[in-house]
């Protein structure tokens, strides 16, 4: 595939199945090409000797294009694109729909699409896909209605229905965008290629986008992780909710992964996630123009006090604080503001401001260190003038290089003011919570950017005695293991409590007495599930007692299930779960992001109040030791209520093991650890259970 | 007081300190009556003949008025109050400031105003005010630079610059009012008066505020619960943070109740409570002109699918939910929409839909008994008029009576179809998750407006006795109680462990035999805090252990503190805190709202998870049940995970109980029971602790 970036630069482009037809598809993208493409336009119509004056040609070989739009009938589009890759056209849009989102017949053809891409190494955007544009060199390769204005956004969506209404909306707004992309079916190209490119392209600020899916969960996040570093990334994925879910499947026919894994793996990407379409544009406004906040207090200068409440009251919902002022800054106030104001955060300067007394503020403010962002909020007022306060505002941003969120309140009265801060790439607002939530914004985006991404720690284990186990249920029907695998988790060097299987009442007793406490003794049967249920589970058994009760436990199996694989008994050490806080580890597979690793405190924590957290598998030891921390019960595993902490570490680095035992071995569908139960003095997988796929091993 | 009603419809407004006198308020305000006000205008100023052209009394006596404006200074302010009143004007709005907002001798001031308007039983506004407006009468006595447009929504707000930057803003949104008044110190007049008056008022349609406290809050909640059966009420209460309650406190000196008081009397009271000017506009401008959805379930009409999806994510984070279609319904969208489309909700009519396609589709949703509401939503095409489409989604709702939001996505190709959908009614946003918001909101009203609320049960108690025992402070330093008020409770019929203090070894036996159970035994001494912490607890004691604990408790309590207090020893029925739940019923005083009740599971759940709940006293048995089921943790009460549900009715009658207590005794400052052992057959308050103020005896 020649450089993806040269998709948005080429010379002449080809409009295969361009025509004049009114209404056509054909025809809108000719229109919107011929109005502002810098380099040429080929159409490509055998029924026409030329199409808007320009030539045609009757095939997309004779084009000498380095670009091809293919808008023809689906039937004949593969064609097409098979004869652009044999004239050695590397990039393709592909506008025509009847693919993957229309039936067996569809998917099909869109399979054959995606593999003549390949053979020729294509750039293909589509199919189904509006097109895309590229504002430096006026191309509009789109049969939208909407042209974009030269920003330094780059936009991809799975809707071309949104572009559209974006690039209307945006316009009004003065935004404009580098290079617009509808990602129609994403046969070839999906939303990795394109975060990738736009990374390293110079003229992009911030990356935007609308998914309804990731197609590959893992690589989207390795390739995002490394964009951050400088651009930011910030997306909406629809189908948060079950129905949204349900709703986008019917639209693109995206396999919904479930939303957690999204949540998660986009966290772990960098990604910005906005949740509507208002905090997209508020992010990305920002990221777009305003320098990063060395810290996270904000100055308030406002000449009213009421909207001064609701603002702080909207830094109190973010992750930003107010500033605490140095007493420089706090002399400055008490010598210019009258005595009603207020020298505090917020700075109330009071209605009888005028503009120097604001001017004064402001610079005074965003001189002090401890001041990280500032926030102009504003009321109408007889001795205000909007477009200096606007002006002064611009300049004092710019001479401080910190940024500058305005919130002037009005309607007509700032219109004008507001086009002043708009154009110098400070959003205005009428609700101060969204000031607030540009420059939060912000600061997140400098939290992203600086992280470290520590590699996973690989662990020294015993991968070949894990295959083995796992290879235990080729062959069979029921491919779930139980306690007969905790051997697996030892082999990955996760702790166990001692015991053995058996399968004779004597070799019971004989690991009995190796154990100190007394013991639990469980049926160990992949036919059996609920243990429990059938009485196969006895705990706290005596060494006196564990003949008999071997016994017992086979009896009550064979009378539960006559013909039950009877695998023999587990005698495992009484591990005291008083002494320690019971945790669960598990992983599940997500169909874009892999295995996703859950972590949870057992019982009630995750079954009643679902309190859990989630990663995309392998994560790093900062990874594993987050989970640990941002469950709402994590005070319990630290010591609340006068409890020991139990080993933290000890948990994270169970994690970490999971992760690489899933990671390791593909074939392992699904695996709860449950409890693990973590003490102060280390932490025991006293349960497991998994699921595997032998076809996978 | 005369009707508060009549404030806003004078015949003669004297404007007392009028003068033309440039940049000055008293000018400010004759200008704005003088511009459209109805009635008649007599500038008061005996410095002057006339101001603009119309002749001037010298005092307020001599102008006959029936509102008085009073611009005159502070310390002549209260003088012309008392003439006035003295002259029988029953109405004045004071704009003057330098009252209480400013410090000691400025409190003294308001208070000397608030009695001269009592005694002369004046409806007085401010001091410190902006000023009032009533559109009808063309009534602007305010010195704010903007007018209001006639509408139905009447609007307060305690801060003044607000008001203006709201009307600036809302003439540009096409938003008018009925009356609006700025507030102020609020003296004499408060949010509950004003919610009392437009609640009675035809021509309010919906009352929205600002507000940084609610002066009365039991007071606020039962004016606002009969107003909202009709009219809803949207405020934003600030200070909702730490750091937002910091702010208005140096603000307007208000003393910040709690948050979670506010938000458990707001809720109480009917009200919405928005988060943010964005909020409290979507909420109030729908709730000003559609009708209430008789379900919840909405119609989504799009030609958009992306959009759509994000629109489903809204739903789904809302109250609503999506609708299930009728198969009639079903029916016509097969016949009428492309097979590429989704008959399903969201419906999608595919990006070539027309208006006619558009409108048959949004008449059939609507038309779906199913359906409570309906979202219209589109994307800009070359085969769709906006302006026809706003057209058909005017007549349409109204056909229908149905509730319906718009969402035309878009700038200006949307801007002329936005006003014909505005001028109806049908606010529209370019993001989704707005409109969405509003449609929420009318549920959420529907649901307020047909609350029946019950009377509080009146449980029948041992008044006497209970005062008798939190009478025993009387005269001590230290009023707190603790186990030796364990009657307080049993006099309010709130069970407790079997038990009795005794002070004497012999007598602890004879209660000891008299118990089941063994018993548990804790030293009693209002000196003597944490028992615990001293061994001043003895659990699971058996008879025959009786009297030497009861002398070792005694010993280790001389030993800790030999001159403590020491009332003598409980001893107590164990109660089996396994076969139970541990809750906590709390209360604590709270400035604006009076008792404050708190529930919530003991221990973590509380203490770690801060799980809990409030309600403002005194609670009706439904808002008691309402208490044991918004917790998180309330399955635990319902019997998760296999274990038998417990008496939650008990649980309920006991925060009923609770809530009876402490209206009937304001001197209980704060009180806990902890835990309130809730088992199935019944619950045992087993700990309390009290602080009483023996002044409020």
């Amino acid at each position: 595939m020649g450089e993806l970036s040269e998709l948005f630069v080429p010379e002449r482009i080809a409009v295969v199945g361009a025509t004049e037809r009114e209404g056509s598809v054909g025809r809108a993208i000719m229109e919107n090409l011929v109005e502002d493409f810098d380099g040429e336009v080929v159409p490509v119509n055998p029924k026409y000797d030329e199409v808007f004056d320009l030539p045609a040609v009757g095939s997309v070989g004779d084009a000498d294009a380095d670009l091809a739009v293919v808008v023809v009938p689906p039937h004949v589009a593969v064609d097409v694109v098979e004869n652009a890759g044999e004239a050695g056209v590397s990039n393709v849009v592909v506008i025509t729909a009847g693919f993957g989102e229309t039936g067996t017949e569809g998917a099909t053809r869109e399979q054959e699409l995606t593999a003549v891409a390949e053979e020729y190494d294509m750039n293909l955007v589509g199919p189904n896909s509006l097109g895309i544009m590229s504002t430096p060199n006026g191309m509009n390769a789109t049969f939208g209605p909407e042209n974009a204005t030269e920003g330094s956004m780059s936009f991809m969506s799975q809707s071309g229905a949104f572009i559209t209404a974006v690039l209307d909306w945006a316009n009004d707004q003065g935004i404009g965008f580098k290079d617009v992309v509808s990602l129609g079916n994403k046969a070839v190209l999906d939303e990795a290629d394109f975060v990738d490119t736009w990374g390293d392209d110079e003229d992009t600020d911030v990356i935007i986008g609308y998914l309804e899916g990731i197609d590959a969960g893992r690589e989207f996040i390795d390739t995002a992780r490394e964009v951050t570093s400088d651009t930011p990334i910030v997306l909406v994925k629809s189908g948060r909710t079950d129905a949204g879910a349900q709703a986008a499947s019917s639209h693109t026919g995206t396999i919904a992964g479930s939303d957690e894994a999204y949540e998660a793996g986009l966290e772990q990407a960098g990604v910005i996630r906005a949740e509507s379409v208002q905090e997209l544009f508020d992010a990305a406004r920002v990221l777009e123009n305003q320098p990063l906040p060395e810290n996270d207090d904000i100055a308030v200068i406002t000449n009213a006090g009421g909207p001064g409440v609701m603002t702080t009251d909207a830094v109190g919902d973010s992750r930003l604080s107010m500033a605490e002022f140095t007493d420089e800054t706090l002399d400055t106030f008490s010598e210019t503001l009258p005595e009603e104001g207020n020298i505090f955060n917020p700075v109330d300067i009071v209605g009888d401001a005028d503009n120097e007394r604001f001017r004064e503020a402001l610079d005074a403010a965003l001189a002090d260190e401890n001041v990280g962002a500032a926030l102009v909020l504003s009321c109408p007022t007889a001795v205000l003038d909007y477009g200096e306060l606007a002006e002064d505002t611009v300049e004092l941003q710019e001479k401080h290089d910190k940024p500058v969120a305005a919130c002037f309140m009005g309607g007509e009265r700032v219109t004008s003011a507001e086009e002043v801060l708009t154009d110098a790439g400070i959003p205005n607002y009428f609700d101060p919570a969204r000031a607030v939530g540009g420059l939060d914004a912000l600061a997140r985006f400098r939290d992203i950017s600086r992280r470290e991404y520590d590699d996973p720690v690989e662990f020294d284990v015993d991968r070949e005695r894990a295959r083995e186990i796992l290879s235990s249920v080729k062959g069979r029907d029921d491919t779930r293991l139980g306690v007969e695998a905790m051997d697996l988790l030892d082999a990955y060097g996760i702790e166990t409590p001692q015991g053995d299987i058996v399968d004779a009442p004597a070799d019971a007793l004989e690991v009995a007495e190796g154990i100190e406490s007394d013991v639990v003794m469980k049926i160990v049967s992949p036919d059996i599930l609920h243990k429990s249920d059938i009485g196969g589970v006895k705990v706290g058994v005596p060494n006196e007692e564990v003949y008999d009760a071997y016994e017992d436990l086979v009896t009550r199996a064979r009378n539960y299930q006559p013909d039950a694989n009877i695998i023999g008994v587990q005698v495992q050490e009484m591990v005291d779960l008083d002494a320690g806080v019971e945790t669960i580890v598990g992983m599940n597979k997500d169909p874009q992001f892999g295995p996703l690793l859950m972590f949870g405190l057992g019982g009630i924590f995750v079954e009643v109040l679902e309190d859990t957290t989630f990663r995309v598998a392998p994560v790093s030891e900062s990874e594993a030791a987050e989970m640990t921390e941002e469950i709402d019960s994590a005070p319990l595993l630290r010591g609340a209520r006068g409890r020991d902490p139990v080993d933290v570490e000890g948990v994270s680095e169970t994690i970490q093991r999971l992760s690489q035992l899933v990671t390791d071995f593909p074939a392992i569908l699904e695996l709860d650890i449950n409890p693990l139960v973590a003490a102060p003095d280390g932490v025991k997988a006293v349960d497991v259970r998994l699921t595997v796929d032998p076809d996978q091993l």
